[in-house]
């Protein structure tokens, strides 16, 4: 069997993970359940380029199990587990080609060997798969019949190519179904962020000037989380409807310039580059933390800060302390990759449930439809995103009302009045 | 002049009202200073069904200030303001039929004289008029080139209509704007349903377990207002992903039959009938206060109410305490009717300045668009959104930051990687 | 009988008011119940300066279920019901002596008329009547056992009082229970403030800046009630620790001249004079709103705003607009009184309960032990505050562990390791 | 020099860590300026059982500063950083007596030795130094001027003593102190508990229902930061009033074999021994998580549990999973000890701050005024607290405003009306 990885020796302790992960995933392995019974996978190949950990590896079973042949690749160098991805591989016989820190050669070429299988679907987490397949691999694109995006930036990479007439084939932006939104960026990434801030900081929140840039699902998921544990929470904002949603919410809302010199914190979860950049750390507090809970790590300008800096230390792990010349010193965590990844460990499983049940019915979904469908980015189906949501609150016991028939005979009708 | 109100005799105070309205909408103010200048409704005849308040007043004084026409009823029965409907008349030269209090039949002669002109747009807050035009006036229809409706109740009646291939003409959801949602629904009706609570019944809401039912936008504000003053909150759905959304925002969630038994207050935000009924009344705590936020009556079910008691007082106003046979008091809140309208003051101006600049830019919209339209249930323009959330921002000198050409391009370009 | 109302005529209405009020105090019923059936204070005099609304007039029914003799004024001109003074004379015979909006001179003479039969106990809110009966009529005092305050800022008078020596009579801060704290100045106060913020403005308090002077527990109360209602908060402190407890609670900290130009409203809960004053007036945000929550309407300069003021208006009841030389308008609340007592309805009668239920078993004390106490201001003792809580937890249906013998033992052992 | 460590050879690692949450420390940093500067213990001996952490080095060092002999040792075997204490001994001549995972023999072997040369003052956390004093080592006591103890749980020994006539000298619980309250208790355990929750089982919050059993300082910490988290919050108690300040503050106040069942974490804030007991295992819910935040490791009946599981395992550190013999499973983080102390890092550098400022500021009290003082509970003088918060507040650059003249008249005059 082909593949790349550390080293086998973790895959015990990788098999311990997995298994740990699948408790807290109830809804995927109902799913792998039905799965292993119906096959609506068999001879379907599968190329994934996904954070390498033991959630995913959930997901790499369940589709498995639905009779999918799979090929996985890292979507981040700092995120692979090692000991799943030996795990996955000498207890699972799936194919990984990942290893944790990673080079930027390596991280591509992995990705090539991943598609090597001549996938019919593809997973991406940032869209560089599937960047990958529309330029050096263009070859590959005729057996493709559609793919799932996970993040937003990568939607929104996705669209720009539909909009240029250059995507190729369907794809579904997972990211969007509600309940997507709901667990991975609100509630995953809002709880993930604050704990990877702790673990990087062990600083004391409450009373803590916290500043976020965006008001994105994440963004939102971070200002609720930050205020829950005690921080005066500021935000930034480009779009005038979010902003004012901020403002609705209690947030104080201004611009990153004056925002800089009161901040304790400064998040970053825009999806931009250059949010945080030197203008900022020129007028930033002293001790301020930098931190980044977006996709890339382009959001705090690193040589901007590398430019500035007369010195460098590192106190603790993810942390990296900058004296600047006049003696001020920011610390930025994770050197700017994404903090819940990098300094915790990600989404909670019961998150990437979510998500990865919702993305095992949508790759079935495309199995059977995605021949009829268009070359743009398509939302979830409705009915997908309901059902996720149905088998998790059976999981969590959660009993909710069901509509009488004159109900919906009252909200199909037209005819009535005050 | 033609117009139907109670008497002409409070047009002073109704007067000073609007005044005092106006200075809480200066959203709404700037577009009528435009709206003078420009004119871009200048012939055009306009039918509303509205609630007739300060705030209205001051969108009709708006669209006048463009140039239209317009003839102005109420869209419920409770909520005219006698005094201001005078005003429109006595002082504005605006033809108003409304009486606070007013009979059904009352009801629908009124809005009969308000498509006497024969309209080419209209407005509506539970589409009313659009059902009278679309059967016993749909004569009418030539003249139209499209409405706008303001209600999530009856946005569902118009988007049903349009399956049906019954609705003649395109009408905008001017309810599911952003800035509409977050404003109208959410801070609004949350607001001034707590508000309409604490006036009709005074009683201390810390520590009260407080059911919603629905958590709809107005049922998401109302949780979070009703947490925000101390309750104990529980909300009922029928739908899995609201329902785990409001798990996720740590409430519980629970059949109504389960909800019942425990709560001090019950509140309706459904749109949908029959929700709170008499297996629900046989179960109840006793003092139990039922109030319902949802546009029409029959979310708790009056006649099931009535037939269950042995007695019935009104120990305040606003309030009627139901005996049952059993010895338990049950308090209805306005006789079911909406209770931020009936007990309170309805959306505080600032609210409704944000709907109604929305509005007046969705009929100029309109005015120039409308016969180019489909006959269906449109969105607002995310333009006319956003502009809206631009002026209010402005209006509260709060500043946000602007992207840079390099982030523009950024955002726009799909060719970068990790 | 003597008496002093504004007239009999709307007795009955009262009396529906103090029954309505009644359901909602079943901790004070149940006291009442005792009270009736052992006569605990039989022959004992009670002269009472309480706001007269109808909660205060269950208070006063306990007391006479009780055996007690009683004469009641009024603790604030404005606060007065004039039904309920009605109805407690003319259908339960107490002396009533009291008038909605009288004058300075009626007032102290009412609280002449209340001390009239030489009292035994006295029960005051914001030390008027006790302070009268140490200077005036001094030739009471030798019959005197007790008293009880239930205003921090009367407690600040007597504390004062009694240091200087002053002080003739042993007082109960019934304030300083813990059930009263929580109840009264916390949730009581909290909510009812904003209750009467809302009703006389009807603003939308989302998004708004929210000025709270005082982080004592009436502060504390109303901050977390306008962060409730989504309001950003900012709060002025003059103690380092409560303005640090304040900080750590995630609000923003700041000096009032720092404050005022950026509130939308400014509301003071300090026990202080002159907090909000001229340099503060001419720095004020345009359109600002200012309340008091203190007990005093002395906290807001009103002599400084008139001063300043060119013009004035009250576009709502209980709202008064002063514009300034400058053009900008200042809003001023009930005039600087007590805003939830004068725009809203005082508190809830649940939080009256609580209060009322403490000083109901604080007077049985007096009776028993006043002789035996010191002339000073004593805390009520830990049992009654206790009893207070268990009777409302049960009236509540909430149960609450019990310690074992072994946890008894544990929690008063010393001889016990790691 | 005599020490007992684990070994010498993380002396700069820990000298590092010192540094690091010396940074964190701007208030005791300024003390021990001062202290430099005026050697204001000069001479005294001092015996301290803490958590030999990080922070705690920095008391040490601020006391020596002062002139200060210092002996130290740990209270707690689990929470001493072996590199911390190496550093102590090394770098800066400080006897330390205490290394990570000691078996008991070795913990009070160590106490033994931290009393050697004869103690002035005691600081203790959990009064086993104490304890130690007034049994095997009453020889001792005359020499001692007073002690310090921070601990809820050592307060309750220590007044259990004085009540029994069996505390030689006068104690200062440092832990009542407001600035400890606020820093230590409510908003250090509160966010550490979660931290420590969070780095142990990485479970989503949101959602959970997440019961806390004592709604002391700690446990308000507890509840408010595990519902800003998402979580459904409820709450356990024996005491009434704190039973309904609970549910006032919005809390489901419950029984503990009701909220068993219900619970999908589980965290013990008491004081108390057994609190969660086998009749709780009985019943709780398959999965639930069980974790303690009060100072001993009795609140979660351990042997109870052990006898009750058919098997043991340890997916992650930290965490340890019992299997009932009916096959659910019960997981139990860091073995029933302090879970923010074992499970994360203790409290964060700046809570720790305000607390050793307020003890380093005893300390220095105790030297002076110590042989004047009762042998009893002695509260903090509030100048010490209030100097401790201005300190705070003046390193976190907070203004607040200062009484005028007529103001501080106004306070304590108590001569003036309504």
């Amino acid at each position: 069997m082909d593949y790349r990885v550390r080293s086998l020796a973790g895959a015990a302790s990788g098999a311990s993970k997995i298994d740990w992960a699948g408790t807290e995933m109830p809804v995927l392995k109902g799913i792998a359940e039905r799965f292993a019974h119906e096959q609506p996978l068999a001879g379907v190949r599968i190329s994934a380029c996904l954070h390498v950990t033991a959630e995913t590896a959930n997901l790499m079973l369940t589709l498995a199990a639905g009779g999918a042949q799979i090929r996985l690749c890292a979507s981040n160098p700092l995120s692979t587990q090692d000991d799943v991805a030996a795990a996955l591989v000498a207890e699972h016989g799936i194919p990984v080609f990942a290893a944790h820190g990673e080079t930027t050669l390596e991280y591509y070429a992995d990705i090539d060997a991943a598609l090597a299988h001549h996938p019919h679907i593809t997973l991406d987490d940032g869209a560089d798969l599937i960047a990958v397949l529309h330029t050096k691999r263009s070859d590959l694109l005729a057996d493709v019949v559609g793919g799932l995006e996970e993040t937003t930036t990568g939607v929104v990479r996705l669209r720009a190519m539909a909009r240029d007439g250059m995507l190729r084939y369907p794809v579904i932006a997972v990211n969007d179904a509600m309940s997507q939104h709901l667990f991975d960026n609100r509630y995953g990434t809002g709880q993930s962020t604050l704990d990877g801030i702790m673990r990087a900081t062990n600083i004391l929140l409450a009373g803590k000037v916290f500043t976020i840039a965006g008001y994105g699902w994440c963004g939102r998921g971070i200002a609720m989380r930050a205020r829950g544990m005690g921080a005066r929470v500021l935000v930034t904002e480009v779009d005038p409807l979010r902003a004012l949603e901020a403002v609705m919410d209690g947030f104080e809302v201004l611009p990153m310039d004056h925002a800089a010199p009161l901040s304790d914190i400064i998040v970053t979860a825009t999806g931009q580059r250059d949010v945080v950049t030197s203008e900022h750390f020129a007028i930033a507090k002293n001790g301020c933390i930098l931190a980044n809970a977006g996709h890339f790590n382009l959001e705090i300008s690193l040589p901007a800060l590398e430019a500035l800096a007369s010195g460098k230390s590192r106190p603790r792990p993810n942390l990296e302390e900058y004296v600047l010349r006049d003696g001020r010193r920011l610390r930025l965590l994770a050197q700017g990759r994404l903090v819940n990844l990098a300094a915790a460990e990600g989404h909670p499983a019961a998150v990437m449930d979510m998500s990865f049940a919702n993305q095992a019915l949508c790759v079935e979904f495309l199995g059977a439809k995605g021949p009829k469908l268009e070359a743009r980015v398509h939302e979830v189906p409705i009915e997908i995103d309901q059902q996720v949501a149905r088998l998790k609150l059976a999981a969590m016991a959660v009993g909710i009302d069901v509509l009488t028939a004159d109900q919906v005979a009252y909200a199909t009708s037209w005819i009535s009045g005050t």
